[in-house]
């Protein structure tokens, strides 16, 4: 199945850290995107002995499964890793720049044949704006929204 | 591996979501149990940027993959969602009336090769039972468990 | 207010950790009800530079917080504590044992002005009858449940 | 210190819960809500014994501790409730309309003497006119938003 | 891809659970590992109709799954799970023994290719060492961690 | 009660969000420390109406609630904000210098009556030493905590 929707096949590593100190992981964190993850999570889990655990997830392309263990198995207390295939389907994306009151904002564009089918502010791009000009994130946001829908 | 078993092979979407709000999310659950999701959740997740986001999770028949992607895809930010292929051992359901003193109260029975090995009474019977007769939800749960037990 | 319910005054002591291991605090928690506290739980929460962190509660007797803040300076990463009073509603209890099929077991009784509005299963007694007799946790809930309603 | 807000003085109640289904809980919320409850929500966490509790917090008038405290202990498994009083910050609450191309649309105004500060589509005017249009709820929202700061 | 880490294939057991109590869950944990689970938790998920729900996740030999299952659907309200093949990376495991000023420890290797890349103090013999020696579990882990990069 | 420990009043303010997105909300916590919160965390909640949101809380001193209660409801869509008064009991603090294998560290002591009774080596601290060095965050950790036991 695709429907109009880009394919591509990806892994995601998976770990249960019972042993490793939040304020490690805040700093794989960094280090895994700057290896070249293409997401990276945490969630709240329970283990076993009344630990109250993270499960750390990354996403990546398979060539960088050996780059990115790597990382993991040096900065956290791991010992294994799970491996999964995932399909993804994903909307094809543009970036287009908007005027807005408070200065030009990234939007960026989710395509589906063709077809613009999400439309988001870019959050960067926003931050620089509103730490410019002094408005609120949200403002700029709903600025660079508004300006969008009536180009 | 059956043992028993009924078995089948169901998709799992899921996505992370670090730019829709709550409010959204809650009403994206109902359309997507009726678009025809078998099940729908979330789990609370901590993404880059110190962002406390949400992952949505639906499981689904493999053929509505593309209907309920659809519904991700229009009512939430997501710009890509993950697919995965999963087998299910489940067991087999029926559905029974047993009458307690507060009314007729529907349990469902799991059979496992035709033996009954989970009986649980049906949350929306439970429910009116309770509106009607004026008991707690509790009341309503333990009377029926009661009375299964005793037939 | 108290309407028929007893009331007392206890310490709620609260430490958010980001540098603590899940292996230590799960040690922790078994160590502090040992030392006298009421209860302890875990509570996931998201601190600054992307920490998965916990927050670690514990409620205590007022006359316990010194001894219950020693065990948490002492075996976790704390520098520091919060420590409230909180008023709490709480119904009386009293144990009774009532007979099931696979054996006797206690069941914790909460009062309101004299009156049973809570019953309850104690949980290392149904454990008990569990394991000798074999059947489930689940088994021996209801068992218990059912033969105090038709006492 | 107000400097400009309003204020007012609530009860929150609050009760761990390591014996009551999900099931129970999610309709013990909704009865919460129509005996009066300002708000009701449930924070996942950890108690003893390796067990996956559910925190239920409940936010009230003063006056209606006695109700909602009734509530818990006939619907949950709860034997106490911690009580404590907050004061709240508010912002000045008005509902205007405001005509987008798909409807009208109530939208929440937040003042701070006498000045808007906070704006939001109110929801359920929000999701009715979705329901109407065949619109998403995103394109609702942002239309009323739209539409507010062009009025 | 396996550059120098061992890999096996487990299989993960899954299922949402909205009906059962975290007293059954917490035992059902322990039921699990005696049964031969190699990992159990639990991850709060968000479920239909206001339910803050578990979700149960097992790792297991692929072997084992028709017991686990079993253990399962007797102990919870389960009527189906969701079964995944999941490949791992492994280090390679050694014990060896440090002394320490409280008394030795037992420390986990993780070797990668023979070489050492991950070193821990193991949990039950530090907590025996604690106990013994009366020093805060902390204090024996970094002990043992001293005693491991000094040798 | 204070035994050794330093005490002090702070205001903890807190609001349950359902109606800002994650992408907004982690921006808000580095304006909160920016503009002098003495901490900020995010729990997860689960709101009426299937809304999986967060609770944003923030420590600080009495004199800054106008501050940051402006923040809050400038960058988020608070409409209102829980304020109670919390005493501390704190450790006194001191920070030393060690020399370790790969530079020198600093480490943050706890004390209490004179004595030290916590030693942290401090995050940003061993992030600079693991960057210029190239070990691992956890390889300057264990080094600091080396060098400082046996100072």
């Amino acid at each position: 199945m695709s429907g109009g929707y880009e394919t591509d096949t990806v892994t995601r590593l998976e770990t249960n850290l019972d042993d490793s100190s939040p304020e490690i992981l805040g700093a794989t964190m960094d280090k895994l995107f700057a290896a070249g993850a293409l997401d990276v999570w945490f969630t709240p889990i329970h283990m076993k002995k009344n630990r109250p655990a993270t499960m750390l997830s990354v996403l990546c392309e398979p060539s960088h499964v050996e780059t990115l263990a790597g990382v993991i198995f040096r900065e956290t207390s791991a010992f294994g890793l799970r491996t999964e295939q995932i399909v993804r389907l994903k909307l094809g994306r543009r970036f287009e720049t908007v005027a807005t009151e408070y200065g030009e904002v990234t939007v960026k564009l989710g395509l589906k044949g063709g077809e613009v089918v999400q439309v988001a502010p870019e959050f960067e791009s926003c931050r620089a704006v509103s730490e410019k000009s002094g408005q609120s994130l949200r403002a700029i946001y709903e600025a660079a929204t508004r300006s969008w829908s009536c180009r």
